[in-house]
C-alpha cells in the first residue's frame, strides 16, 4: 500500500510566499512538483534568484499544462489571481489561492475593500475560506480554497473560541507586529534595510487595512456590530507576526471559564499551541513552524483580557497553511510535510 | 561675558543610562564633570568597560566629595537611590535622580507599586517630577528632580494636551515597544542576543508594570477614574520606544479641534515634534535625539483616535531629559548640549 | 518491511546545540528519544526553558539508563564530556560527542590546546573524527564519533579537495564570521543584545583559537608545515558561519583545473553545495539546512584564490552533522531527517 | 571677537551621505547652510523624505547660487560629480567632493578603474586627497578636496604608519565588513531587509573593487609593488566598517617597535583611537563618532600582524571627514562640530 502522490503546480513561484511553498512541497513526502511559473523570470531557475541549490525551472504561465495536475497553488498579487484561478477551475483542477481574491464572501464586499470589481463571481461562489481549524469540514470537499491572510489568521484564531461561544464583546483592538517578509520581495523604501532596521513603523492603522474584512468575515458571523481597530506595524525581523489583542468578555465568566473555552475549542488541534497561564506568546514560539501560539492574560478589571498570538507569517500565515489545506483536501494526515 | 560652568557628579556611571549621561556631559559646553562613581568597577576607567576612548576614572561613592559640586545625577537602581539622594540633599547639593524612587507623590503610593516602604519621606516631599514640557516652572526652582520613566514619558507627552483640555476619556490602551537597552546592561536571558533577536516579546502586560503609576500621576490629575491598560514589548533594536495609544476623545471635537489642542499645547517646544496629518511616529524620528515625536490618527468612528509616540529611551526617556532638567534648573537655554 | 528504530539518549539537552538536536531527533522518522538529561534543569521540561511545545522531560544524568539505548549524543561543555563519554562506552553503547574532547588525535595534542590532561586515553584511541564527507568509511563502523567543531567544518570542507590533491600552499588565512548562537546560551556581556547588535567583534584572532587544532588535524595530514591564521568574528545574527579563506594554490593549475578538483571531490555529496563561478557563499545559502556552500574565486594573480564557505553553525556545524553521523553509523540513508 | 561664519552649499542632499552631512552642518557652530539641492526631490523638504523635523528646502542644482557661498559639498554619484565640481570651481568657490571623481592622481588611473574618461583634467590637477591625518598641510590651502572613500580610510589609516616607516611588506589582505548604509539609499535586492538581515555577503572580492585604487595611491607611494587583496562584505547593521587586515612587517622589529611607530605617527590626533594591547577594534568603538579605532595584534610568527580598524562609514568614512576637511580648509579647530 503506497501513499498516493499529489501532482502540484505553482503559479507565481518567485516571491517569498511562492519560494517558501516550493521548499515545503519539495520536502512533502506525497507531493510531486509538476511545474512552477514566473512571468518575470521565465527561463531561469530558482537557484538563479535565491541563494539555494533548488534547480526548479521557471516557465511562463501559458506553458503550464493543467492536464494531469491534481492541484494548483496560486501565489500571485491580488487582482492578478482572479482570472488565473478561473482558468485553473475551468480545467477542472483544484486550486488553492494565496491571494486575497477569493477570501471575501461576495463581490460587493470585495469591491468595497479592494476598490475594483470582482470579475469571477462564479468562482467566488465555490471558494471556501481556508482557515483549517475553523472550516475543516468544508475544506475537505472544496475545489477552490482561499488561503487566509497572514494578519487575520492570528486574530481570527486568537478570538474565534470566544466569538463562537457568544461571549466576545464587539469592540476589539488588535495591535499587530509583522516581519518584513510580509511586505514581499518587491523593492520599496520601507523594506530597505537601513530604513527598517533599528526601527518599528506603524502603517495603515485604524480601520484602513484590507485584512479587516477577513476578521469581520470570521468573527462578525458570531458577534453583531463588530468594531475592530487594527494597527499593523513593520518589525525589524525577517519572519513572524505577533498580535496583541485587547478585548472585553462577558464579565460573568471567570478566568477558568475563559481558559476552558479555548481548551475545548482547540482540543487535539496539531498546530494550535495554547500557552499555560503566565506565559505570553512571542515570535520564537512559532517562527519556523506551522503553529499558532495563543496566550490569555486577564486584566484585574473583570471581563478585560489581552490575547497574544504569534505565527510565522510565511508558514501558518501563508504557505504552511496552504499545504495544510492541501492535506485536508486530499484526505491525507493534516500534518504531513509540516512541522 | 563667559558662560557659567556647572560642576556635576554622576553616581552610578556604568549602566547604559549612566554611560549615556557621561557622554552628554562631556559634550555639554557648560558642564565640568567633577567625578563619576561605580561600586562594582571602582578603580577602573570607562574605557575599561565600554568600547570608548573615555578615560573617566570611576571612584567609589564614599570618595565622591560633595563640596564644590553644583548638581549630582544619580543613575542607581530603584531602592538603592533612595538614601543616596538623601545624602546629596543633606549636603545641600541639588540632585537629579534617574531612578523611580522620587517620582511618585507620596510614600503610600510608592509602597503600593514598589512593595517596600519609602525611607526618605522628607526628600520625597521636595521632589519635583521632571517632565520638562509639563512641569517647567517647578523644575526651574527645584532642588531635587525626579527624572521620569522612559515609557511614561511617551504616554504622558502623547496624551497630556487632551487630558489637560478635559476631553480625554478615561479608558486608555497603550501598546508600547522598547529597545533592549531599556532593560539595562545586566545579564539576563531575555536580553541575550539569540533570545531577543528576530523576536518580539510582551512582558508585564495588563496592569502590572510599575510605570503605570507615573501615568496615573500625570494624566490622572486631569482625568478622573483613569483606566490604563499598558502592554510593554521587548523589541529587537538597541534604542527607542514606540507607544501606540488607543483613546477616546469627546466626540463633539472634530479633527481640526484635536490637532489644535496639540499645536497650542506644544507651541515652541524645542523637543516635541508634532508630525503632520498622515504621518505616523517611528523610532527613526527620534533615536539619537532628545526629541519626542507625536502623531495623531483619527479613526472613522467619531471620537476614536490612535496616538503614536516615539522617543529615544536613553535620551528623552532618561539621560537627555536629565540634562534638559539640569539646563532648566540652572537657568541656561533648555537645549544646550542636546540635539 | 518496516524501518529500524534507533533509540537515542541526549546528555546535556538544554543548550542551543542540545535543543537543536532534540528537534532534529523528534522529526527523524527512525529515531525514538529514550531520554534527555540536564543537571541544571532536571525535573523541568523543554517547554519550561524554551518557547516551544516540546514537553520532553529532563532527567539528571545519573537517572539515564543505558540499557536498551542504541546511541547517546553528548552536548556537554569541553572537559565535562570526557568522563561522560567513557561511562557510555563502558556500557557498550555507541556515542556521538559534540564537545571537543575526542576530536584531537592524541592526549598530547589535546593537552597542548586545552591546557589540561586527557583523562580517557583509551576512549580517545577509538574515537573517529566525524567529518562525514571526508571520513565516511571510518564513521560507518565507529563506536565513538567526535563531532567536528563549527568553524573547522567550514575551513576543512572548504580546503580539503586542494589539500588532498597536494596543490595547497601551507600559508592560509581564514577570516570567519559566526552568529551569536555559536557562543552558547550562557549569559555573557559579549552576547548581550545591546553589545552584539549593530556590531561586529573579532576575538581570539591570530593563532589562539582552539579550533585551529582541528584544521591542522585534517589539512595538516596533506600539507606539511601548515601555517594557519584564523580570525573569528562575532556577527549580529542568530545562526550561520561564513569563512572567507585566502589561499595560494600551485600556480600551474588554471581555473578549470581547480574547479574540477572540487567537482570530483564532492561529486554526489548531498550536503555540499558547490556554487557556480561568479557566485559567492552567503549565510542565506545554508542557514536552516545541513548544507555547506562553497564558492571559489580566483584572483588575477596566478595561484591566488579566495574560498568562501558557509554553513548553519547549529546544523552542519553541530547537531545536523551529529545526525548525519548517526545515519552513517546505523546504515540508514545519510540524509534521513535532514534538510 | 566673534567666530567667522562659513556659508556652505550642499549638492545632492538626499542620499544617506548628503543627509548625514546636512545634520552635521546644522549643528556646526560656524556654518550657515546656504542651500541644498536635489534633482529628484526638488520642491520638497528634507522632512518629506526622512523621518526628521529638518525643514530644509530642496532646490534644483541650477537654482543654487554660487555667489556668497564659501564652500560647496558635493554628494553626487560617481561620474555625475565630475562636471558639477568643475562648475563650482569655475565660479571660484572651494569644493569638497564626496564622490570618487577627484580622488585618483591622474586621468589615466581614473579611466583604468572607472572605465570612462575623466572630462575635467584641469580640476583633477588641483584636487587634494582629503585624508586629514596624512595630508593635513595640503588640505589647509586646498581649493578642491577629494573626500576619501569609506573603505580606503580604514585601510590607509590602519597601515600608513608602517608604510611611511618603510617596514610594511607589499602583500596585504584586507577583509572588510560594512553596514548597509554604505550601499546607499537606492533600492536594490541586496539592500532589501529580508535579504541583508541575518546574513553576511561578500561582494566584489579579490582585486575588483574600485576602492583599491585609493589604497594603492596612499600606501603605494611608500611600498613598491604593493599587492592588495581586498574583500568587502555586506554586514547586517546600519552603519560602520570593520577592516581586519593581515600584513607582514620587517621581522627585525619587535612588538614594542611596531607600537611605537603608530604612537608617534598618531600622537595628538583627535580622531585616531589607538587601542591598548589586547583590545580589538569593533564597530561600537566608533559608530556615532568621527573617530577611527586601530588595534594591533601580533601573531606568534615573527613579522606577522593583524590590524583591526573601525570607523562609522557615514562619519569618518564620508560626511564627518568632509566636515573635518572643511574645518582644516577654513582654519578653524579641526574638531569643531564633530564628536
Amino acid at each position: 500500500m503506497s501513499a498516493p502522490t499529489i501532482r502540484a503546480g505553482v503559479i507565481g513561484a518567485t516571491g517569498y510566499t511562492g519560494y517558501e511553498l516550493l521548499q515545503l512541497l519539495h520536502r512533502h513526502p506525497q507531493v510531486e512538483l509538476a511545474w512552477a511559473t514566473s512571468e518575470s523570470s521565465a527561463g531561469k531557475r530558482i537557484c538563479d534568484l535565491y541563494p539555494s541549490p533548488d534547480e526548479t525551472p521557471l516557465i511562463p504561465q501559458q506553458d503550464a499544462k493543467l492536464e494531469g495536475v491534481d492541484v494548483v497553488f496560486l501565489c500571485l498579487p491580488h487582482a492578478a489571481s482572479m482570472e488565473a484561478v478561473a482558468r485553473v477551475r475551468a480545467a477542472g483542477v483544484r486550486a488553492i489561492d494565496l491571494s486575497a481574491d477569493y477570501r471575501l464572501p461576495d463581490a460587493v464586499v470585495y469591491q468595497r475593500w479592494y476598490g475594483h470589481p470582482h470579475t469571477q463571481p462564479e468562482c467566488l461562489k465555490e471558494a471556501v475560506y481556508g482557515l483549517c481549524e475553523i472550516n475543516r469540514q468544508r475544506i475537505r470537499g472544496a475545489q477552490l480554497v482561499a488561503n487566509p491572510g497572514c494578519y487575520p489568521t492570528t486574530i481570527n484564531l486568537g478570538l474565534w473560541p470566544l466569538a463562537r461561544a457568544g461571549v466576545l464583546e464587539p469592540r476589539i483592538i488588535a495591535d499587530s507586529k509583522s516581519g518584513v517578509s510580509g511586505a514581499g520581495r518587491k523593492l520599496r523604501l520601507s523594506s530597505h534595510f537601513v530604513e527598517a532596521n533599528e526601527n518599528i513603523s506603524p502603517y495603515s492603522i485604524g480601520y484602513t487595512h484590507r485584512h479587516i474584512a477577513e476578521m469581520e468575515l470570521v468573527l462578525g458571523s458570531y458577534v453583531p456590530d463588530l468594531e475592530i481597530t487594527f494597527s499593523p506595524h513593520l518589525l525589524p525581523v525577517n519572519r513572524g507576526i505577533l498580535s496583541t489583542i485587547y478585548i472585553d468578555v462577558d464579565p460573568s465568566l471567570d478566568e477558568e471559564d475563559v481558559r476552558r473555552i479555548y481548551a475545548e475549542a482547540y482540543a487535539d488541534e496539531p498546530f494550535i499551541h495554547l500557552l499555560p497561564a503566565g506565559q505570553l506568546a512571542t515570535l520564537r514560539h512559532t517562527v519556523g513552524s506551522n503553529r499558532c501560539a495563543i496566550a490569555l492574560t486577564p486584566l484585574p478589571r473583570p471581563g478585560q483580557w489581552i490575547v497574544t498570538v504569534s505565527e510565522d507569517n510565511l508558514l501558518k500565515g501563508a504557505s504552511g497553511q496552504a499545504v495544510q489545506n492541501m492535506n485536508l483536501m486530499f484526505g491525507i494526515p493534516e500534518t504531513t510535510g509540516l512541522i
